[in-house]
């Protein structure tokens, strides 16, 4: 059997010390950078450049972490309900519906504009891309990743936050301007309200940092284990899950009763 | 049937402005704080109080982030290998790992010293009570949570790390020194090298936080979710999962192949 | 380093062929015998050694698939709205609550039996023996795995249809009589309606068919992984996922709502 | 806020007696029914209809329990390592790697064959439909679903022992002889060896037996819980998973090392 080598760049110890992609974690890290230098070291195998791109990464990571009572919260407290003794459990299984309905919109918005800009410095002729995009996009009646929010609108408030930010940072390049040309154009072509949410933002701005759309989902599961380990301390405190299991379960099998 | 109230005061949001925790999102968090007040918010309910605080906790949540080659990160990355569309599932794989063998020490170590001072104000007689606790696990030929470590030794560098951070804090209380001097009398009764480890200086510093020994595996699974996200990327560049799939299979069979 | 060993004895393949436990998967299991003889096969390393063992095999998976709208099941389908792409996940969700409170009776339930008799060719003294239980459990408040029920009172249905096919097959030896007694003698002891549950009555079964306390909890979540899939199915056809979270989220959050 | 019903028909209780799908449980399943009737139950909401149909679905679920070591049972195996008290986690992190990769083809084969054929009573020109599909997908470089297998060639015996079930049954419909086409005009094209694999065959046998590929991935979902137990039992005897670990931790960090 042909074996390949196996190895990894990430991590490796000695007794005396640990080096984290290639930086000491004693000597140079622990006290030295916050945890959200941590998580671009981790995902970038290097520490940021300088306060503008720390500045953007952490401002994501903040809107990433907490969206309240969803799906995904609701699974963590009803695990934890059953499996008091496994926290990680619980917060895998609000993970596991983080998929193509909730954070699936924010990979499929930075590729499509990842395969519409493919050089930031050479970005084209936005105009004409944005409405290539939501032509075709509208011509097979599908949803323009990003577009559009059941509640969030006329304007989604965290996309004014997330740009203002990228402006001050200088990350506010083409894929930004792109992504509001979507935004307006398929507007004009539908007559709807259809602002440009947060993952359509959040799209853009990583994408002007470089990160591939490979790797945006896991930057929204990274933040959210931290937002579903605050359900559970919640949950400790001021239970739910028992009391929506009495209830569905009641609501859901009346029909079956047998007729007197 | 009776119903009792469901509330949550995590989050509240209208169409133009969400609240977490009390504070506005788009006003006072985005671009404004980092991941790790962030995280300390969700957790905590409030944001660090002073920069003390906040330099503690991140110093905690650096160190948790990246163990290396591990039960856990092994699979997240064969995980991913079959399911590559689902990141999530990946980094819950690998979270689901972090249990009573690995983890679980950190839970261990917070209870026996929680349990131990329940006053960090009021300690008591700490050369006593680390005695008891010595003698009380050894007696029944326990292990001490958080004592000894199988590489790191005869010191635990991050251990040093740490608690030069805590006392640079102000966060080298008496549960510091408890799991000190607990360390020293286990190796004077068992003339073994038993350095405190990593996971019993978090428990210390974590204790004199205030943080419950209840949420500390919550913290260690946060942190580690970004860790693993780190892994799958590197998975994507350099993957190792087909290769350890394709020996382990060929080892692990050999014995039963029929004789010719 | 020092290597051990890595192998299976479960599984082996040649291009024309394929083992399980010995047995050739092509020629001697498909369509020779059903999905139960398969998982007893799969769990035990070997097939069933007559009908009677088979029967009382098969009528214990058949009671642990399905239990309705649980906190399992609910996780399973919030998690299936959230990534539909991923039935494997949503099944994932729903096994990661069967931990301490809801199956772990059965584990439990099963230890009591199995260190209560360690020999059921030599069960010794049931009534001593019951008593002990009753008087140690009740003594420190503690609850006796798997006696009583909130619902199915005074008797448990279940445990009746076991114990008779049980009493059929021979299984209905000293552990389900010593069960038996500690209902008993606990409710004499409480004043209180404490019948056997399903959870001690299959503890009772499966230990006189020799299985390991260690692994009852494995049984218990072979069957629901299929009772989860159901969910699922229905799920798609009839959902309640959206309903579930758009209600609880109105509910939770509405206290918030800033005074106008 | 519009409510809309929550309902579910799967199972209905009372103090004495429980409903599922319809049957009750204690009177007319325990001790009556096997564990793949059980299954087929919950998955098809009805009990099978005769003999040759629950032979057929069982011949299915037989094949799909047990698949030696694959990154599936090895996340399993390292993650009870990490958190032997939760059989459940191991269980539900296997299982977490069944996606597109590994499973997948099996609906992805299903759907093919299911937008051929709509009705399999009228199923049209199979040859043309055949050569249609194969000219479709390699003339896009796409990979059939499951046709073809890097190791049991030049034919997958697990297909030939399903096909004779579905033959002796009344399986070997439409669905089975356009994937038979389909591989040999795959093999004709390309040249190729090109089994019909067992994916491919499930594929055909549950689309004749009505099983929308939709639910396709949930059979193998539950039937691979089940293998994964025998693994957790295997690997509480006879371990691997900390070996594992060692030798890749080793040898992935060697090149790491500094140079002395």
């Amino acid at each position: 059997m042909k074996r390949t080598e196996i190895k990894s760049d990430i991590a490796w110890s000695a007794p005396d010390r640990i080096l984290i992609h290639g930086h000491n974690l004693c000597d140079d890290l622990v006290g030295k950078i916050d945890f959200g230098q941590m998580a671009f070291l981790q995902i970038f195998a290097r520490l940021p450049k300088d306060e503008n791109e720390r500045r953007m990464f952490n401002a994501v990571m903040v809107i990433l972490v907490e969206h309240g009572i969803t799906p995904s919260s609701l699974s963590t407290r009803l695990t934890f309900s059953g499996a008091p003794e496994s926290v990680q459990a619980a917060v895998a299984a609000g993970l596991l519906g983080l998929g193509s309905v909730f954070v699936g919109s924010l990979d499929q918005a930075a590729k499509m504009l990842q395969e519409a800009i493919t050089d930031p410095n050479n970005p084209g002729d936005l105009e004409l891309k944005a409405q290539a995009i939501v032509d075709d996009f509208l011509g097979r009646k599908a949803i323009i990743p990003g577009i559009g929010h059941p509640f969030h609108k006329p304007i989604d408030p965290r996309t004014v936050a997330l740009f203002k930010v990228a402006k001050e940072t200088g990350y506010d390049g083409p894929y930004a301007t792109l992504i509001t040309l979507i935004g307006q154009k398929a507007e004009e072509r539908t007559g709807k309200i259809l602002p440009v949410n947060v993952t359509a933002a959040m799209a853009a701005v990583v994408s002007q940092m470089g990160v591939s759309w490979r790797y945006c989902r896991g930057l929204a599961v990274a933040a959210r284990a931290v937002g579903l380990v605050g359900h559970i301390i919640e949950e400790i405190r001021q239970p739910m899950a028992g009391e929506i299991y009495m209830r569905i379960e009641h609501e859901a099998g009346a029909h079956l009763a047998p007729k007197q």
